[in-house]
Formats: C-alpha cells, structure tokens, sequence
C-alpha cells in the first residue's frame, strides 16, 4: 500500500494518549464534560494563555466547532468575514449557512485576511437593514495554505475588529503547527490575548478527535453549554476529549508533535529546492506545495499517495504534502531519495 | 468515592475496544468515514438486519444522530410525533426545533407511541396549510424510562405509518438492551424491515462514543452525507467509529454487553421486590424505577449515586437506577446487602 | 349568497382608510417605511402608550408579527411558552419552530396564562443545558377564544416575567377588542408600561393588512429593522401600512370599529341567552361560542356560514360566531330573527 | 420638495387599481388567497403564459416571494448560484441564508448569468459531501442593473439546468420593464416554457405591493402552500393581492405601464445621448446609469433626487436614475431641459 501524504489524520492518536485512555478506563467519571480530566485540561489552558477569565470547551471536530461558536456568538442578521480559501467556506458543506449565516469570503494571495480586506467588504454593506451587517471575523492559522500570521498581523486584526465592534475568532485546527513553525513570532498567550475565541486542534495533531475551543470575551461564554448540547455536540462520555487533551497538554506533548510533523514537511521541502522545484507559496508548516511537471507527479505516485492541488497549466500541477506527527524519519528519507531520482 | 449507578455511560469502553484501537493505531486509514472498518461494519449490519440495500453511517452521539436524520428527512413544513418522554423533547436542549421543525408531544402512561396517539394529533392538525403536516414519527427503544415494544407494536406502528405517508424512525440508544431484554420479541432483523430508519447505540452500550445509523428507505439515504459533514459530525478519523462497532459486532458481543447491564438491574429489582418495594413501571431493561421511603433513599445514598427520579408524596419517591456493561457482579451484591438491610 | 361569520376580515377596509390612499396616491413618499404617514404613527403610539422610549414598526400579518418578534428577541436556544390555544403554536405551521424555537404549551381553560403555568414550564426544565432554556411569554390578548385579560392579570404576569427574566410578548391581533369589552379594565398605556413588546392589529380590525409592533423595551429595539428585511416584511411601499394606522388611529376609529364588532356580538350572545343558550366560554369581545344542537346548526346555516368549533357529544356542538367592523346592524337584526326561530 | 427618480415606487398604485379595492371592498370574501379574484388570477396567468399546469402564488414583495420560493425548493445541503449583483446576495439582508442556504456569487459585466459561470462553481465543489451541492440558478430579468436576457440566453440556460439538474427561478420583480423593453425578444409564454419557477413584480409597476409567483415544475408546487404560511406571507385579505393582479393583468395594463416606464427613461437616455454623455451599461429598460462630472451631479441634484451609483474617478460618477409607470411627461421634459442645460 502506497504511503499517503494526503492528510495529517490517516494515522490514529499518540501512543501516550491510548495508554492514557486504558489506564483510566475503568473509573467511573462523570459525563458531559463535568469530568476531572475535562476540568483539568480547562485550567490547564487558562494557564498557558495566562487568561484565567476565559472557559474553554472540547469538542470532537473542527466543522463542529466552528459552527457552533458562530451560530452562538451572532444575531440572526449578522454575518462572518472570512478569506474565500477559508475553511468554513469551501470545505464545510454551507455548515456556517444552516445556521443562518452569511460568510463574505475575500480573496487573497496567502490565505490570510488583513484589515483592508475587511474594510472593504464592510464599504460595500453600508445599507443597512438591506444589507447584512458584518459582526464576526474568522481567520485560520495555519491557514489553510499553511501560511502563518504574525504577531503584528494578529495583533493589528484584533485592533481593528476592536474598533469596529466585530468578534475575531481563529481556527486553530493547525495552531500547533503554526505556533511551531521557525518562523513564527506568536505564543499560545498571545491568543488568550489578541482573539475573542480561538480552538486548539487535536484531530490534526495527534488525537482521536477533539478540539479545545477557549472563548476570551466574558459576554459570549453567557450560555454557551446549551449550544454546544442543542448542535449534538456535548459527548456523553466527555471523558474521551479530556483525556487526549489533558495528555497533549502536559510536558508540551501538543507542541512537539506539530514541531516534529513542520521539521518532516521541511526536509522534504529543502530536497525539492535542491533540485530546483518551486512552490506555490512558500510555508513553514507541515502543508507544502511543490510545483512539478506532469511526469514527476506520475512518478511520485507510483508509491506516494498525495493530491494534485492545483494545474498550473498543460505540463505543471502543484501538489498538496502534508505531514503529521506520525510520519517517521524513515518516510521521509524514502520519499526524499525518490524526490532527487526526479528529473 | 461513591459508586454511580446515574447512567450507563460512567466508564469508558469495553476493554476489547481499546485493544484494537492499539492494534491498528499506527495504520494509515481514509478519512471521513470511508476507512475498511467504517465499511466493514456496514456489511456486517447490512448482514445482521437482513437488508443488503440499507446504509448504515456513524456518528458520536445520540442527539446528533437524532437531529441530523429528522432534519435530513423532512421539508420544511413537516414535524415530528414523540411520545412526551422522549428525548428530543425534553433532553436535547431544542435540537430538532433548532433545525427548523415542530416536535409534537403525545403524554402516554409507559413511554410508547401507538397508532391511536398519532392519529389524535393528525385529527388536530387538518387545517392545512395554517397547521403543520405531520411526517416522521420517532419511537425510543428501550424507552427514556426503561420499557420496551413488542414485535406487534412496531408492526402495527410501521403499518401506520405506511398507510400515513410517515416514516418511521427509532432512536436506539439502548437498542441492545431493549433487544436482550427477557421480555423481547422483536430481533434485529425486525428493525431492518419494520422502520424507514434506526440506530444502534454504541455510547450506553461499551463504546467511547458512536451511534450506528441505518437507513432502510433508499429515498431517504439520498445524499445523506452530506447532511452529516453540514452538522459537524463527519469525523476525520471516522476510523475510531468504525473500530468501535467492528468489535461490538463481533461475536454479538454488543448484544453479551446489554444482557449483563440487564441482568444486574433485574438482580437489584429482584432484591427489591424480596423486601416488598414496588416499582414506577414495570423495566426488564437496565433501567429499574423503586419506589422508597425518604430514609430509604437516604440510607442508599451514603454509598450510592443515583437520580431521584419523581417525588410521589411527602415521604416516597421513585429513584432510577442505571446498570451497564461495567457494572460488576460485586458492585450489585454489595447493593443488593444494603437494600436487604433496608427497613 | 351565504352571510359569513366565519371571520372577521372577509370585507376589504373601512371606507376612510380607502379615502385616505386615493387622495396620498400620486405624492411620493420614502420607502421601506420612512415614508411621513409610517413615522407620523410611530409619534401617535409613543403619545397614546405614554411611553416615549417606545418604537414601532409596521408589518403586514400576524403570523409574520410574531415570528419576526420572537427570532429577532431569543438566542438559539432560548424557547417560548404559550398557552395550547395559542395562535403560534397552533395555527401557524410551525412558523416560529421554523426559525429555530421550541414552543412549550400549557393546556388552560380559558385561553389565558398564569405565572403558575409557567413556572410549571420552568421547573420541568431545569437540567441545564440538557433542557431549552425558557426566554419569551407569549400571550394573545384577547385570545383565541375571545376571552380578555384583567390589569391585574398582566401585570402579575409581567412581574413575574420581570422577576424570572422573560420577555413579555402580546399578540394583539385583536387587542381593539380585548380593550373595548365591557369588562375590560386595561388601557393601551398599560401596554407601552407592562409588556416588553405587543402590537395593534389592524387586519383584523378594519384595515386591508397591518399590524403595529410596539417594542418598548430598549435592548429588543436595537437593529430590529434588519429582522423585518430578512424575514421579507419591510415593504417598498411602508406608506401602505402608515396611512392606513394614521387613519385608524385619528378620533379613535380603531376603537370604535372594535368596540362596534363587539357590541354586534353580545346582541347575538343576549339573543341565544334569551332561548336558553349556553356558551363554550363566556366572551364579551367579537368571538361568541353558543352550544347548539345538530338541528340548531343545521337551520343556522341554511343563510349563514361560521365555523362548528367543537363537538361535545353526538347531539351538541359549540359554533363559532366572528362580527367584525363590518357586520352591519341589518345582518344582525336577521340572523337573531332566525336565532329567535330556533326550537 | 425634490422629485425623485431614486426608485419605482415613490408612488401609491395605479388609479385602476384604488377604484377596484373601492367597488369591491364591502363583499365578503374568502381569506388566504381562497378569494375569487385570486383564483381568477391564476386562471388568467395560466392562461397567458399557455401552461395549464402552473401555480399562482400570490405575495407581498421580493424578498418574500425569493427566500420562500428557495426555501422550499432546496434540501438542506443544496445551494443557488446568482450573479453577484443578485439582489438576494447583496441586498435582501442575508434572507436566503437565513433559510439555511448558501448563495454563491458569480462576477459578470452585464449582471447576467450564463452556463459557463455556473459552470466554474460546479466545477470548484466537486469535493462532495464537503461542498454543498448546487441546486438553483437565481436570475433577474430585468436584472438589478437594468439589462435583460435574450430568448436565446434564457433558453441556453435552462437547457444548461435540466442538463445539470438544476432549478431555473427567475426573479421578475421588473419583468415588465424587460419584456416590454425595444431590445427584447421575450414573452410572458416564454417563462412558462424556459424556468422552474418566476414571478411576475407587482410592486414596482403600480400596485400597492404583490409579486405574483408561478410555478411551472409540477413536484415543485406540491405543498407549497405551507411555506408561505410558515413564513408569514400568507395574508388573512389575500384579495388585496388578488383585486391589484387581476386589473394589471386586464387589458394588459401591467405591460402598458412597464412600456411607459421604459419610454420615460429612454427620453432622458436620449437627451444625455444627445450632450454626449457615456453610460456605465446600456440598457433598455427604466434603469439608466449616465456617467457624469461632479459639478453636473450637483446641478441635477438641485431639483431632483436620485442616487449616485459609482464613484469612477476624483471627478466623475455614475447616477442612476429610475423612472416608472408614474413618471409623467412634464417631469420628463422638465429634466430634460435640465439636462441641456448642462455643461
């Protein structure tokens, strides 16, 4: 079978949190996220992020999650600023819609939303009530084309949401990886700081599932538990999503393993430089996208599996890799050796 | 630490779960639900229920399996007929209203609809269009109050319902205790004949979380998945679904699990009626409803956890108590001491 | 052809409201409701309710009044309690279930609800977030059933709601006539003080279509014009809407057109008394309830037409009478002719 | 005061149609659309658009008669493709989201949709389940910014939609001023033949408010009573709607005000033409977008209102200027001679 580099989720959750799941498993817990583990992982957030004032909430996937915070945090005429790469618009099935909301989707170069881009969109809904009124913006980091924020763009985003009354929420189903990447700039703090809500990814980075959404601003935590009940998401056995999060959280297990899923996607990365290849966009995190001739695609198939992004024109595609915690230093050699067999 | 008999879902899963989670951990499987294990157990079902045209699709929990077929089955316009006990009524903090659909409530003495309490609500809903059009009629078995339905009445249901242009759908968070229940009559199989659509509960019954649900009418499989990946519920490792029901597939162990969840509670209800106490229904699932004196209760509770569950008068109220796979030979001989010595 | 007393919106509108759209016709206004005669009887609602923080909007229906009010007040999870006769939760199709909202019913004698009631409502759902979370009262007055509310009666009710943080909402459909019963003792200025919102029905009271919504509490007005433009109710031509309630509201028309319908009703109501009659429930507004006998309704609608309401037993029935505006002295006059023919 | 060419319905309604309301107002009828001029307007519609098989549903404006026919056209998962200048993307205030769907938006020059543009959506969502499926193709004729379709383009697309299993709806809010538009090549048989659904606009061609809705596509039409009372369209004096429909369409009064709409404005583009003024479209109808210098703006402002469309440069904008079935022949050349008087 062909070693794929289609996603970071084909492989099940670190070791550590299987065996962490067999030693408790007998105890009895209380359900709905009430038990110790959950709790525990909520402080142990509110730590990190140096914000003792903010709650934190897991859920089991990313589309869950931004659906509920949404449709949680806005009136019924209120709609998301997002980048048109952005995940709750191409890749959720209208999940943002069904609950009623309109997502404006900007287009931009590098996944990642600036507050021009905003600006503009709120320019042309100045009539109102004809016109849906703008209230959430929504970023990913690493977005969805592995590009990565900066402290400053973060910092300005949240600024200029400030100024304009709108929620800044991230998807962090990457936030590992971009918090890990080398040229990264942000801390874990700085979104206890700088975002109304953010979510940290388990899915992505080792766990089964899960994802720690932490809500910063006092005034949408009102209430928050019945959404997350009345969505089909509050796990009776809670436990689960406590105790892969309790796992990754402790001794920086979350941050190494996104670190060591980069470090791969970089190794391959610096081999397809050494012959020349270049890149659709230029990425510090495990998603990397190489510019090749039809033949070389042809010819990494052959024992790699991986998808063709985007036709570039008749003879060159990029290529979507991305790595994960779980890829091993023997693939990526493997992989490395056929990328230089490459003509 | 008091020992909870408040649900079924206090532990987390049967051992042999967990073991092949281990086992096939470190295996690149497909996303979303189409991993071999994912498949598997649609074949294996398909088989069980003797209906090679059903689909079968897994999801984490009950009140998302609930509010994702009702809303994936029904226009706009169409509601839903429970019994008042029901959990999407009370218990689901207005899921399927919040998906857009009205949810009658027929007050009924043991928690099971019949044909008589359908049509009373249909005869009050004949000013079309001012008054909703009634097409789904959601059952429970067991039920939330542990009772169970005969093979004559889901016969006589399903025939209603045909003859009412209505579906059918049973929520079967406790299915394998319902099925395995001394009083049962109806088989798996029934289930694949007699309803538009099921599901069988893997959270009450040893899993870490997963409901497995199948879709007799292939008009209402049409394009389901997409209502899965619009509601959140759309795993990326769909895997740890699929694992889950392969194992409680396998050598019935599903059905072995719920008939000693059963057993324990008709130990303790044995016990109970060896010193005269009577019950709020009568249960052979693993839900038992005495009723005790207040100091009765009290006694109990030193060691114990469980709801009280309907005060009747100044001095007696029904208490609920749960068992589950989990709920070990000496955990009920212990219990069954304190009732004995109960006064 | 047959004279109805099915309803009391079978005619067009009273001759002024005509009269005053001849003669505004070919004047341009503003649309969208900021037209002059829109915001001229926004300023005479603030003077008679006494309540100059007040606003008010202008849409065509009840139905639309109601489900505009309640989607634009609640959170998602946030449910309304109602009375079973309740115009939202019968008669509506599911409209505000639509919008997402659970609608809980409490059965009453008289149409009309009580704190009891809904502290009932409330204690059942106290399993939080499992339960909805109950946020809107929702009354008709007069009701559905033409019974009234007293002053004391809706102000207990709104302390109540005060104290238990509910909304208070009055479907006034037929508020004219609830305020002009000769047992009435409440005045429009107790609705701009003991309400969080209602509104003035005028399709039901003379007008072509219009009902005024009056929100006087602050916090529910804010960006209410967004929900009427979602929702499809801002007309183009608001103008519509405010010439009609200007006329309506100048020399009190609206009362005396109400006041007229119920007077016709109690001739009626005095003519069965003095056969003998009895009442489903005892009415003093447009909406009487006489028990007949099949023969009885038989003969009565030979010339007339009205809706048989309610079978008691096989020889008896209750029927609905609706006078309206409209119904002229002469009609009456015949119709308690052949009540007076009845044996 | 300024006479204002700001939209088409400034007005009240054509004087035929007051007089009508006048003679008929004292007759009783029945409600909700259940009135004999209601059904004789959908006779006549059938009629003229030669399918005995169409519904008529008659409403109270566009956005109504758009975010209902949608709503119960679509499943959940399903979405409409508009230009980006439909007015249901940008000017309806998030009405069709709020039913749950998404709107994808296609850039065009002329406010025209045509296969191709569908086409590329289709193509960017072939990741199913995870991108919504397209199901709708939303057009206006005319469109928002004036132009129109040709017989060819309409048959072109809807031959693309039943290849492509999609819903034609046409948006007909100005359908009048296209079809009666020089440059056209449309009938009213036409859209009875070439869409799903459409609706002829009331409002902007002198009623007082009323779209009247066809549906062509026979499963389409089931039930769909329902949804116009779920969304409270469904007016208790459906005559209004019914009386204002059955004048326009006498003697093809609906058309002659369209074509005398489109002649006023075809005057004033002819004077602008005439001082060599560009426009930033060309169009045939009663929309017209003269490009002109600030100072020219500035003059025309002084006796008449209209706005400024586009901002083209420091020194130049385009207006737009709408006429309609009011605009007499002294305001036109009043303007006129303006205009001339322009430098």
């Amino acid at each position: 079978m062909k070693y794929s580099f289609k996603n970071d989720y084909a492989e099940g959750a670190h070791p550590k949190i299987l065996e962490a799941l067999v030693q408790s498993n007998l105890t009895q817990h209380n359900g709905y996220g009430l038990d110790n583990f959950s709790l525990n992982v909520e402080s142990i957030i509110k730590e990190k992020i140096k914000n003792q004032d903010a709650k934190v909430y897991l859920v089991s996937g990313g589309t869950q999650a931004n659906l509920i915070v949404i449709s949680a945090f806005l009136r019924p005429h209120e709609s998301v600023v997002a980048a048109a790469t952005g995940h709750i618009f191409t890749n959720e099935s209208g999940a943002i819609e069904a609950t009623g909301h309109k997502v404006h989707a900007v287009e931009t170069n590098d996944g990642k939303l600036r507050p021009d881009d905003i600006q503009k969109i709120i320019d042309a809904h100045q009539n109102k009530p004809h016109q849906v009124k703008q209230k959430l913006v929504y970023i990913s980091n690493s977005t969805e084309i592995g590009t990565i924020y900066s402290k400053k763009e973060l910092v300005d985003l949240y600024q200029f949401c400030q100024e304009n009354k709108l929620y800044l929420f991230v998807d962090g189903a990457r936030l590992g990886h971009a918090l890990t990447a080398e040229t990264n700039d942000l801390t874990l703090e700085d979104f206890g700081k700088y975002t109304d809500a953010f979510y940290l990814g388990g899915t992505k980075n080792g766990a089964l599932i899960g994802e720690a959404i932490v809500i910063n601003n006092e005034i949408l935590q009102e209430e928050f538990g019945f959404h997350l009940k009345q969505k089909g998401a509050m796990l009776a056995k809670g436990r689960l999503l406590g105790i892969q999060f309790q796992e990754l959280l402790k001794d920086d297990l979350y941050f190494d393993l996104a670190k060591h899923a980069n470090q791969q996607a970089m190794k391959i990365k610096e081999t397809f430089q050494s012959i020349g290849v270049d890149f659709l966009s230029e990425t510090f995190t495990n998603q990397i996208f190489p510019i090749l001739r039809n033949e070389q695609i042809e010819k990494l198939s052959e024992r790699f599996d991986f998808y063709v992004w985007k036709k570039l024109d008749q003879e060159k595609s990029a290529i979507r890799l991305i790595t994960s915690w779980a890829t091993s230093d023997e693939v990526v050699a493997d992989f490395n050796n056929e990328i230089k067999n490459l003509k």
